[in-house]
This record gives C-alpha cells, sequence and structure tokens, in this order.
C-alpha cells in the first residue's frame, strides 16, 4: 500500500469479516432514523480509475431498502450538459430529505482530469474549487450531511487491475484511455488529488480516504465513516450555522420610502413611440445571443398588483419565442420543499444562448417565506450569502442577470385590487391572500429594503422599476435590458 | 399561393385586422376558463422551414399569460435524447392541467424529415406513425385538447423567403442545409407532409392547415382554429370514450385462486446454491445488455408483505450500481396528478443500456385507483389498454419488459403484518393502509385477476413468482429475468 495518505491499519481478515456484519446491520438500522429526521444525506464516491468504485457502492447500499437511496451516475459531462453552469448537473441530483444520493465521480474526478490534462486554465481551476465548496458548504448549512470518500490504491496496483481487466474479453472493453492514462501519469494526478482534497477537505464536509488494496477493507472502512457521520448528523438534528459576512461588492441603494414614483409616467405617444424602436433592439439583441450562446436570466419581484405580468409581455413580446421561457413561481411542491431552496430554480435555469424569466424567485426566501415564517430566521438570514453566490455562479458561467424590483405605492395598490375585484375578466388576479398581505405592507417593505441592500452586488444589482404609471415601468425595464444586454457584448 | 390544399379564402386587410382583435379579446378572455376547468390543451405548430412558426407562436400567445403557457422547442433530437423512446422526449413535455403547451415542430417534422432523407426504413416510419397516432389519442381520452397546426407556404414563397433571409447578414445564419434541402425536394415533401396529415387526421385531434403567405392571415385562422377548439372542449368537459376492444395477442393465464402456492419451496442450500450461480451470471448479462446498448424494465406488483423489497434486493445486488435504478412508486405529487397517469413513468425509464427496477407500477390505475375510486370507471376501463400500448411501444424500442406479480396467501400475509407489527426495526413496513386494504383482499384478488389476464401480452407477459416461501420467489425471479434477458440476446 502507497503511504502518500495516512490510512487506517488493515485488521486481519477474519476481524473485517466480523466487523462488516456489525456496520451492515448499524447502517440497516439506520435507514429509519434517516426518514424519521428527513435527514438528506449526499455520499460521494471519488477514487482512483479500477480502484472499484462501483463495488463499494453496490457493498454499501446492499443492506439499505430501495426506496431510501438512488445511485447517480455522473460520468462523462453530455453535450446538454456542457450547456449549462458547470455545478448544475450534480445540483440537480441532490437527496431529498429522508434520502441518500450516492455520487458514483463528481466534481473532483471532473475538475481534476479537466486540470491534468491542461484542458481548463489554472485560474478557471481555482474558481471552480471555489464553486464546488460553497455548493457543499450551502448544502450542509441547509441540514444536509455530505460524506466524501476516496478510494486510494498504488500505481502498482492500478497498473496490475488494469492488466487484469484487459485480458478477460468479457471486462477489456471497461478500459478506457483515461484509465491508461492516469497510470502513466499516476504522480501528477496524485498530487493534484492530494491538493483537491486539501483545498476541499472541512469540518462540514470531510474527506476521508480509503484503502481500496481489498474489497472488504474497502466496504468496511466505508461503512465506518457513513455510520458514524449519521450518527453525528443525528444528535446534530437543528444546528443554527454562523451567518457569513457579505464579501461581495455592493452597490449603494436606496430606501423604497425615498424612490418618487408619480414623477415618472410618459405619454401615450412617447410610449408607443419607445415601445416600438426598443422591441426591435430587443429582437436584434435575442438573436446575436443565441449565436454567441449567452445566456440572460431575468427576475422581478414587485408589489402585489404592480404590474409584473404586463411588463414581462412587454419584453417576451419582442423575443422569439423558441428562445426563452417564463417561469412563474408560486409556492413549491413538496419535492421541492424537500430540498435545499435554490434547487427548484438551478433546475430550472436556461441553457446558454437562451433566455429564462422569472415570475417571482428564489428572494420569496427573504420576503414572504421570512414574513410568513416559511422558514427559521436562521434559514433567511443565511440566504442573503447564499443568493449572491449562486447569483455569481450565474454571471461567472457568463450570463447575465438582472433583476427587477416593481415598485407602487400604497395607494395605487388599493385602486389595482378595487378595480380587479370589480372587472370580472381580472377577478382571478386577486385573492384573499393579496389582501392579508397588504395588510403587512410596512413589515414586507423593511424586509424588502434590507433585501435589496445586501443583494444589489456589483455584478447583479437591483433595478427598481417605478410602476405608478405600468408604461414608464415597461420602457425603463425595456431599457434596462438591452443596456445590460449590450455591456455583456461589447 | 399553392392549390395544393384546400385553404380559406383570404379575407381583405382591414377584416382580417378587425377580426384579428376580437379573436386576440376571445382568447384572453378563455385562458382563465381553462384554469378553472383543468383543460390540458396541446396545441402542436409544424409546417413548412421559413414558413414563420416562430413568428406564428409569438402572435398566438401574446395576449396570453405567461403563466398559462409554455413554449417547448422541439427541434434536433439531442444525443441524450436518442437513448430513450422515439416518443420519449415529446410525453416529457406534455401540458398539465389547465396549462397550454405550445410545441415548436414536433414528430411531424422529425418524421418526414427521416423519411424524406432516407434515414428510416418505410416499416420504421410507418411503425412511428402508429406510435404516434396512440399518444395522441391517449391524451384526448384522458381530456386533453391537441390542436394540430401546419404552417403551408408555396415553393416559390419558400425560396423568396430563404433568399431575403440569406441576404441580410443579422438572419443569414437561420437558413440551415435543411431549408435549402426542403426547397430542392419540395414536391417530394409535399407529397410525404400530405400523406403524413392524411394518415394522421382523426376526430379527436384533426389537423389545420394554415395558409402561411402572410403573418397577419396566418395569426387570424390559427386563432380561429384555436378559439373554436377551445369552445368545443369546454362543453366537452366530462366526455366518456369508448373502450377499446384489445387488439394484441394475449397469452392464457391462470386465476391467483388455482395457483398452488405451498410446493414451491426451496431448502436453504437448494437457495444458497442457486442464488451464487444465477447472480453471477446476471452480471455477466448486465455488462452485455450495457455493451449492447439493451434497455431493460422490471416491474414489481405484488400483494402487501409478499416480500417485493426483499426480491428486489436479490437482483440488485447481481448488478453494477451505475447502470440501474430502483424506483419506488408511491401515490403521484400534484404535477404528476395533473398529467396523463403514465407520465410520470414515461419521465422514469432507463437510457439504453440501462436497468429500471419499478417498485410498483403504472398497474396502479387497474388496482388501488379503480378500487379506491381514485379515478373514473372510463379511465380505469381504458387502461389496460393504454397499458399495452406503453409496453408496446417500450418493446418496440428494444426493451426487455418483464412483469412479476408476487404471490402469497391471506394467512402468509396476516403472518407477515403480525411478524411486522411486533419487530420495531420492521414496524414501518406496515401501516393502517395496509390493514384496510387487506380487508378488500377479495375485491383486489379478482382486479388483479382481471388485469392479469388482460395485459398478459405476448410481448410482456406476467411471471408469477410465488412467495409464501420468499427463497423459491427469489430464484424463480431470478432465473426470469436471466432467461427473458438471454432470449433478447440470441
Amino acid at each position: 500500500m502507497s503511504a502518500v495518505f495516512e490510512l487506517p491499519e488493515k485488521p486481519v481478515k477474519d476481524e473485517i469479516k466480523e466487523r462488516l456484519h456489525i456496520r451492515r446491520d448499524e447502517l440497516f438500522a439506520k435507514q429509519m432514523v434517516i426518514k424519521e429526521k428527513k435527514l438528506p444525506v449526499l455520499i460521494v464516491i471519488e477514487g482512483w480509475g479500477t480502484s472499484g468504485k462501483g463495488t463499494l457502492i453496490s457493498n454499501i447500499i446492499k443492506n439499505i431498502d430501495p426506496r431510501f437511496f438512488k445511485v447517480c451516475n455522473l460520468g462523462k459531462r453530455t453535450a446538454d450538459e456542457t450547456r449549462f453552469p458547470f455545478l448544475k448537473k450534480y445540483v440537480d441530483q441532490i437527496p431529498e430529505q429522508g434520502k441518500i444520493s450516492l455520487f458514483d465521480s463528481a466534481w473532483m474526478s471532473e475538475l481534476t482530469r479537466l486540470h491534468v490534462s491542461g484542458q481548463i486554465e489554472d485560474e478557471e481551476y481555482e474558481k471552480k474549487i471555489r464553486s464546488v465548496k460553497c455548493f457543499e458548504r450551502q448544502l450542509v448549512e441547509d441540514g444536509y450531511l455530505v460524506i466524501k470518500l476516496f478510494l486510494h490504491i498504488s500505481k502498482k496496483d492500478q497498473k496490475k487491475r488494469i492488466e487484469s481487466l484487459k485480458s478477460d474479453k468479457n471486462t477489456k472493453w471497461r478500459i478506457g484511455d483515461h484509465d491508461l492514462f492516469q497510470n502513466k501519469n499516476y504522480d501528477e494526478y496524485l498530487d493534484t488529488y492530494k491538493a483537491f482534497i486539501d483545498e476541499t477537505d472541512a469540518a462540514y464536509a470531510p474527506w476521508y480516504v480509503i484503502d481500496g488494496s481489498s474489497e472488504n477493507w474497502a466496504t468496511l472502512q466505508a461503512l465506518d465513516v457513513i455510520n458514524e457521520a449519521l450518527d453525528t448528523a443525528f444528535l446534530n438534528s437543528s444546528v443554527n450555522f454562523p451567518v457569513m459576512q457579505n464579501t461581495f461588492s455592493l452597490v449603494k441603494t436606496k430606501k423604497l420610502s425615498s424612490i418618487s414614483l408619480d414623477d415618472k409616467t410618459l405619454t401615450d405617444e412617447e410610449y408607443d413611440d419607445k415601445l416600438e424602436k426598443l422591441q426591435s433592439r430587443l429582437k436584434e439583441l435575442h438573436y446575436e445571443l443565441y449565436r454567441k450562446k449567452i445566456p440572460v436570466i431575468i427576475a422581478y419581484e414587485g408589489w402585489d398588483a404592480a404590474g409584473k405580468g404586463g411588463n414581462i409581455k412587454r419584453i417576451t413580446a419582442a423575443l422569439d419565442p423558441r428562445g426563452y421561457e417564463v417561469h412563474p413561481i408560486a409556492s413549491p411542491e413538496p419535492h421541492e420543499k424537500a430540498r435545499h431552496f435554490l434547487w427548484r430554480f438551478w433546475t430550472r435555469l436556461p441553457k446558454d444562448g437562451h433566455i429564462a424569466i422569472f415570475d417571482r424567485t428564489w428572494y420569496g426566501r427573504v420576503m414572504v417565506e421570512r414574513l410568513e415564517g416559511f422558514c427559521s430566521e436562521n434559514d433567511w438570514q443565511r440566504a442573503y450569502n447564499e443568493i449572491n453566490e449562486f447569483e455569481k455562479e450565474l454571471v461567472d458561467w457568463g450570463a447575465v442577470v438582472i433583476k427587477f424590483w416593481v415598485q407602487i405605492d400604497k395607494d395605487t395598490q388599493l385602486a389595482r385590487f378595487t378595480e380587479r375585484q370589480n372587472t370580472p375578466e381580472k377577478q382571478w388576479k386577486i385573492t384573499d391572500e393579496d389582501w392579508r398581505n397588504r395588510e403587512k405592507w410596512d413589515l414586507y417593505e423593511s424586509a424588502i429594503d434590507e433585501m435589496i441592500k445586501k443583494t444589489s452586488t456589483t455584478f447583479a444589482p437591483w433595478y427598481v422599476l417605478e410602476s405608478n404609471d405600468k408604461k414608464y415601468a415597461r420602457i425603463k425595464a425595456l431599457e434596462t435590458v438591452i443596456e445590460c444586454i449590450e455591456r455583456k457584448l461589447k
């Protein structure tokens, strides 16, 4: 066994067998506790080619009921997956509460392969590692148990396994060029793996290097780690995490109350004239985005009856329907609520070259979920930073991110509510909940002020659309979208 | 205008404008009725290259709230999509109740292109057309409104549009080889389109050929069709469809009561010996399936406490976890309930070369949903045929489909329930519902007899696993799976 990692000492055969038995039974009993405690468990299995990751996973799940786990084969990135942010294919597969996902190779394999083969610049590589760290930390803070295993074998051992697999006609297809390349460049890979483990080792999501020299012994080590990690997690059922200080540069923002509204108006003629010109410009830009494969994400938030719907329509009217999608965001469905709150937005990201418009967004966390108590105080306090990190991912991917707050005053809202109530075709737009929310106007206003202040990053600032006059707000939205896209295309 | 299709007579410009206005308002008012009546609406937009499908879609949705519709760009099949059955990419995108999906090019474009360019055999082409017809009929019978529009332009007009798009540097990228190929082979395409329309035109999902010679006129024709189709659908809110006669060959089956159970046992030695041999054989076969890209679907149904879980485990223990997935099927989530009952199984199909095991299945429709009144009598009566058609799709795709009924008698169930109740680690497996279902044993038994009789097709027969002795059932399951796979690989 190579001594490059500090590995546990291998017991004698009989002891391994005996302890394996005990650990299996322990894990079997724990699956019910995972379910009861609604613990989401992510087990990441990394390691050398031919180190036996598949066999290890088989051995881990042997005693778990298939209702409680899912094995995700995250091998080579497909053509479709390259059209989304690096992390998306991994985020898509995170488990829901009470379930275990086993990732068969994940970001570590992908990044180290790109790095060693020189397909990725150092700077990009470092940035992606930071992304991974954020992602893991966000999961853990949301209550996920993240267990990372690295299955280690020596260069000699790997070579022997490759030869043996190649010599059997039933298994030789399993050896690809990458295995040979890896064995040839074993030392460079080893250094890269070590550095990666070093950099992504954290108390909240530590690495465990496992001696892969024999199957039973590897299984026992994995079961040791998993059982112990579960025990700890069961004790920690409601940990509050320290709220991290914002580290992104912010732009200066105004309080909502200081934004003047009634002077922001347009005549019908001004409106018609500008609307046509701006829409035709946006149409041109849409084709250019498509050709240059630049994704755009437009987020709409605003008071009830502020005019979000009509505003969105003036944007989409200029777009080729094949190149955009509008996502109306209501309260989460059960399978969405059972995952990190950003998950349902990750899964709705546009492909590169496409536009996604969100009618209400991830900011629900720090508005309605905060004020209605749908999440804990610690949850929404952490959310500002989580959201900034999320938007940074999008911008780093190359996306244009535009966030609109559609602003009206309280009187205007009342007038519009009353009109909706009195107009049969518009009655569906007004519900009791709208009236109830209206009563909490002041609470909302201060939450929104806090939100805008804390999430107006230089890379994804908020734009306020003064919408007492809807025409004014629509033109400003179009102008802003065009400006942001033009800046990106320059 | 070419006179190859019978097209409505084009009104004068002013009349078009005026009628457009009226039709737009009508559609605007109808969006709420669609929501209230929970009508799922599928609008398929087909047509010639450069006929203006994108523009038409823009014009149709102009007045609809983005919360109510989704545009699905179903263009060129991606590498991932080729690994699933032909229909899957379309089924995946069907709307939920109360929503509209607009398909921008669908099966007609794909099939005619493959046909004219000679990439698909005649026989295969005809078979796919039959699949499409089944799919459309199943949607309509489930309450979907399916509207199919074909945007028609003449050869000369198409040529002119191609030239004009090519001559502008901002649009020339939009003209691909296929547009040129189509214009060159216009007559052959025309014949193919006509034949396709002819063959897939049905009262439940008729085609409307639209004169695409001018934008406003095309929009008006489309809005005419859509508004009228919606009016009709609103009147038909609870149509019962005639239950179609089964047309698939069936194998002879036995009633459950005539299956002897107590003579189906194995000693521990026999079991251990067979288990090892069979699992190692299945392991070999799994690699062969993977290499030959053959998908396998194993469906488990059976009495509560019949031993499905343990049985599945003996199968999966032999498999590489990277090549299979177990889908435990509980009651549907809201977004699943809002679609055709088979949707949530389509979306869970394995890629080619992979194995999917369903722990409970689409047969819930004719068992629990039937007996608990979760669907109408017409719904479950139709389901036998829908299921046979679904499984035929899978088999035609190249899949091995294996269906197990895990059988025990009533006394054995009681013994196992009691044991579960008295064993702390097993208590989660027994609920009040299990006891309630037990009371309906006789009702279930006759529903199951009917199900097995009506869905034991020659291409996807049921296999009964006698499971009073679980060991016997496990060995029989392994033997059956191996036999079915070997037959396919021959």
